[in-house]
């Protein structure tokens, strides 16, 4: 069973490299919402999807969607899915692993059928690229797309609504790709897109929690002036306050276990060699898995900040851009998923991800359940991007596990 | 003679304000090298050094020189000067003030005549606004101005060649402008555009020397990655190594008397608020009269650079983009001035500039000395910018002292 897994792990991952050939910009992997290369990949995975006795169909959103019956009419549904699109210049597995697994574990069932039905969905967008607004595909799956979505518009000038006709398919039929009320969960397989499992040496996560995510900028004013003619202890400098910040906001964090705090954007005024800055603003961005966690550590960096500021003379402000509650993977699903990992003969870890992905979104209606795999150098969003074909062998192993604890559930 | 003196600091002050009128930009002060706005103010002190019995010339650089002849025939001259170009939106007081503080004590003497010539240059250009070469006024007075300067062109491709042909001047014919042997010193009055003055409260400062200057590049390379997703002991993050080298550069800094260093511009790629920084650029100035001392510092602050980045698992790496030695003031006209300010009746405060004046270039050629006058709050390159009239008064009883004290010496 194992050789066989493994060949099959080398088999996903030739069909990942064969569908970033489809893509907006010869030589890189991009593929934005309905673009026109997603063409390629529908009919391409579709091929894939039929031959393993599955029936296909695009919704009015985009989802790819493939139905594996079960042994008998039933309304009970196990949604297995991630995304097809891309962003620029991607790597191979983000998204598209996810739903190649699914079409491989149909493969791995034979003409096996379980009690219940299995649709594996491609989902038509998750990156946000085109748009500027992630989630597109698994919003249309909870009913959550508005006008306001639909009326947004591109680079081109082109809107949602636009570009779905002109994919060839009916904004006003999107609600119909709502998912129905046998569905019984959501099961998502991702690269990690960081360095946790593969430190670890573990080829699998489970994710128990999306992390909460809290986007502050924070503005330190002090006063410009001369950097030639002003003495260290008459300067107002914007840019020091800013920087010994920086190291209280990595210090602090550091002593909260999984939390995450980073200022990636910097901007200083006025910003030439020889004038001390005035001012400096600095983008904020916190994660962590518990909501209360996340917000006492945003409260404390601040607080800091003003601490920063009064013993330097300096002013501070600060506006929050974004607040995220944390999402939490269902727990009976979780726990299955965990069996699962355990029978296959692999070590659990359990984690939380601090990245948004379609589970996500599905969790706010669906049970969902979310398995990571192991890559390599923490690389992604990048061509660069790998995943290891054992490892995607014990992801299909758990996968198989999964499905088989799922019937003797249902049976 | 106080009160007399006041009157005339106030008038001093009422015609720097005059002179700034004279604008490329209506309703801020902008006059660069050889604008159409530098004829009304060559026109109006030229009114006025004469109606003082000056005889006036503009050179082939367009300094604007006014004579006052000697007690009797004679190549000893004494120069006192600043520039009469601004910065984009400036004050009314760098620069002009120093030449119509020159003028006045022309009108002090009255009809009398000194053992020597005294010369009062208004240069045509110190900021370097317009071709991004200063000191051009100055450099044509040391016979310093060759082709590469000539050639370079503005923002609208006029070489500085052109630039003095349209003002009607002839650039074959700048050598001309060059001070004589029997120059015996060049003084310069100027605002401090510091605090220091203003914290100390005193109207005057001596200056002993014009800072030497190291502008140095220092760049931070780590890895860029995931906020989300990459654990705070993973991350090889540029932008946090920067804030701790930008507080090592203030502490280091400040423990050397009168040694000043910023950073005044830092750029961090890819500068997105969800990715960790991989790359932090900082531009660092480090100023101070003694050279040792400030390449001494320009040392340790590397070296703490590579320390910080070993720490971090960062690389660092740097670039000279800017050396110039300290430059000092003569000893013997500094004495002379020193003594001056002492009969006056004002404190003796001995400093250093941290900005460069074209007495910094005519010290390469003659005996050059200069007087700080207080800069309130420090406020300079302002609209704001100021300077009071009793500081202005306490200037012109200096000026007048060190006339007197060259006079006895030339008896």
């Amino acid at each position: 069973m194992m050789a066989r897994l493994n060949a099959i792990g080398e088999q996903v991952i030739k069909r990942c490299r064969l569908l970033a050939e489809a893509t907006e910009e010869p030589g890189f992997t991009t593929r934005t919402f309905l673009s026109e290369p997603m063409r390629a990949v529908h009919r391409q995975v579709r091929g894939w999807m039929e031959a393993a006795g599955m029936s296909v169909a695009v919704d009015h959103v985009g989802n790819l969607r493939g139905v594996y019956a079960g042994a008998q009419t039933t309304s009970r549904r196990l949604l297995i899915g991630s995304h097809l699109d891309t962003v620029l210049r991607a790597g191979a597995f983000d998204g598209v692993l996810g739903v190649l697994i699914g079409l491989s574990l149909i493969e791995l069932l034979g003409a096996r059928r379980l009690p219940f039905v299995i649709e594996v969905v491609g989902f038509s967008e998750e990156e946000g690229v085109r748009f500027g607004a992630p989630f597109i595909g698994s919003r249309a799956l909870i009913g959550d797309i508005d006008e306001d979505l639909l009326e947004r518009r591109d680079a081109n000038g082109i809107s949602v609504s636009e570009a779905i006709k002109s994919f060839g398919l009916d904004p006003a039929r999107i609600s119909e790709a709502r998912a129905g009320d046998g569905t019984i969960g959501y099961l998502e397989f991702h690269i990690e897109q960081g360095l946790v499992l593969d430190s670890l040496g573990l080829p699998l996560g489970i994710v128990e929690t999306i992390c909460g995510q809290s986007r502050i900028d924070v503005s330190f004013e002090g006063k410009a002036n001369h950097a030639g003619t002003t003495p260290m202890h008459m300067r107002r400098d914007a840019l020091a306050g800013a920087a010994e910040w920086i190291l209280a906001v990595e210090r602090d964090t550091r002593a909260i276990p999984n939390a995450v705090a980073t200022v990636g954007q910097l901007d200083t005024s006025p910003g030439a060699s020889n004038v001390i800055p005035g001012s400096a603003r600095a983008a904020l961005d916190v994660r962590h898995a518990d909501d209360i966690v996340r917000q006492d550590l945003v409260k404390r960096l601040l607080r800091c900040a003003e601490q920063i500021a009064a013993s330097r003379c300096l002013t501070v402000s600060h506006e929050q851009r974004f607040d995220q509650r944390a999402v939490a993977m269902d727990s009976d699903l979780t726990e299955l998923l965990d069996r699962a990992v355990v029978t296959a003969g692999h070590r659990v870890r359990r984690m939380s991800s601090g990245a948004g992905h379609d589970a996500m979104i599905m969790a706010r209606r669906i049970p969902a359940a979310m398995l990571f795999l192991r890559n390599p150098g923490g690389i992604s969003h990048h061509p660069d991007e790998t995943v290891l074909a054992d490892d995607v062998a014990a992801a299909l192993s758990v996968g198989m596990r999964f499905l088989e604890e799922l019937e003797r559930r249902h049976a």
